[in-house]
């Protein structure tokens, strides 16, 4: 485990983790005889390079074979409730309501707004949405939803937040609702190391290649790695930018051009670090 | 029933009715020994009031005691599916983006703007909403929701329609998104009769009330009866618009006003019909 190797959870902490099954990591190591001899985290690393598809539809979308990754982007997690009050739709005026999913659709609205006040890169999602009680003719009391804020810059980050936190109070109450927020996660941006990214940079284009600078979405174990030895990454494309899903797929040519660029940048890091 | 009785079932249609348990309507009323000699409708009818609870805020948010009934406003249901492309919410730019929760946010917003632009009597919900696949760090690829929209012009409500369609469909235009919208339900309006309103009012009046007209939410008896007699409805208060719930609640003297009222209204209606 990166996060382990890299300081970012105890060896212990890793090793006790299980599965939905219940079966122990440290167990399920121990019975395929995977655990090594050698001290979690001891092993000397100069520079980590790490090839992995984009699981996002950029270098395709633009035509690009390799890009060459300048970081991961800072995450942040809330989640939402909004409280009004339930009320019949054929009998309460609308200036009579307290309409909760009104009210999250004006925040939805609000939070890829404040996304695209920060483009090219920065991201704003509302994936899940509960509604209470979720009734035709009932307007709605009570909606839950998610938001998912990200940017490579932790400061615009912040920003994208408070700018955010400011516009859903102001909704709140011109809606007449309460609502309860709370932030659930915090990944911080990684950015990798410039003489890195230079190099896998480099190789590419050597091998031929125009890569194109990229931010990656999801982590990685580059996003450990990062915190202890010099890292960069390699991105090639993958089919409509699909991921973790069996649809997923690259080309032949796509796989050699990312591993001859892996090699480059590995002959190149060898003669820096 | 009054649907019977008017015409808008057939007796057979009723009888045949059975609740979730299987039991059949006309078996459960030879059982209590309810199913009377005369044929369904026969019954001579001049006119018909009808008392009820609001079942809505307004008479109580406005201080009134009596409802002086008007109609019963139209209602159209529908059924909208937004489809777009689950992608993920950390490496898919937002302009590369088909996201329908973000789609139906504007079309939730717009129901409920249609309804403000016919105020004060149109209304428009968004009660029901299912996003899928709803997961935190998902961009939505499918929403389904419901739109409920009233008024008791049904000219009106037609033209609400109109003007709502249109923007459901530049929405989904500039999202990027396709919108399958069907009507699952229309109601049309129920006038009542002026002649049976006027009798309520100037009953009210006579026993030292103020009556605001009123447009019923709910359906009644009353909307089946106005097909084939003269009708009018009076409204009292119901604590917090609460109804068809064990909070449902009026005080003594809202139960004695509107009681009195529908004397007046019943004895003024002999000497007219």
């Amino acid at each position: 485990c990166s996060g382990a190797f890299a300081g970012a959870f105890t060896e212990e902490e890793v090793l006790d983790k299980r599965d939905r099954a219940g079966e122990r990591f440290g167990d399920a190591l121990d019975a395929i005889a995977y655990r090594g001899e050698q001290q979690c985290g001891d092993h000397p690393v100069a520079a980590y390079f790490e090839l992995h598809i984009e699981q996002g539809p950029i270098l395709e979308a633009e035509d690009y074979v390799i890009g060459s990754v300048t970081g991961v982007q800072g995450m942040r997690w809330y989640e939402a409730t909004v409280t009004g009050r339930d009320a019949h739709a054929g009998s309460t005026p609308m200036t009579m309501r307290a309409d909760t999913l009104l009210a999250a659709a004006s925040m939805i609205a609000a939070v890829s707004r404040v996304a695209q006040d920060h483009a090219p890169l920065g991201l704003g999602t509302v994936g899940l949405i509960e509604n209470r009680p979720n009734s035709h003719n009932v307007v709605p009391g009570e909606t839950f939803f998610t938001i998912d804020l990200r940017h490579p810059d932790d400061a615009v980050l912040a920003e994208m937040e408070k700018s955010l936190l400011t516009t859903l109070d102001s909704v709140a109450e011109s809606g007449k609702v309460t609502l309860s927020i709370r932030q659930i996660w915090d990944a911080p941006a990684v950015p990798f190391d410039r003489r890195c990214i230079d190099i896998v940079t480099d190789s590419a284009r050597e091998a031929g290649y125009t890569p194109r600078e990229i931010v990656s979405g999801p982590g990685h174990d580059a996003a450990y790695l990062a915190r202890i030895t010099p890292t960069a990454m390699i991105f090639v494309p993958c089919r409509d930018g699909l991921s973790h899903n069996e649809a997923e797929s690259i080309t032949q040519a796509e796989a050699e051009a990312g591993a001859n660029v892996l090699l480059g940048a590995i002959l190149r890091a060898d003669r820096v670090f």
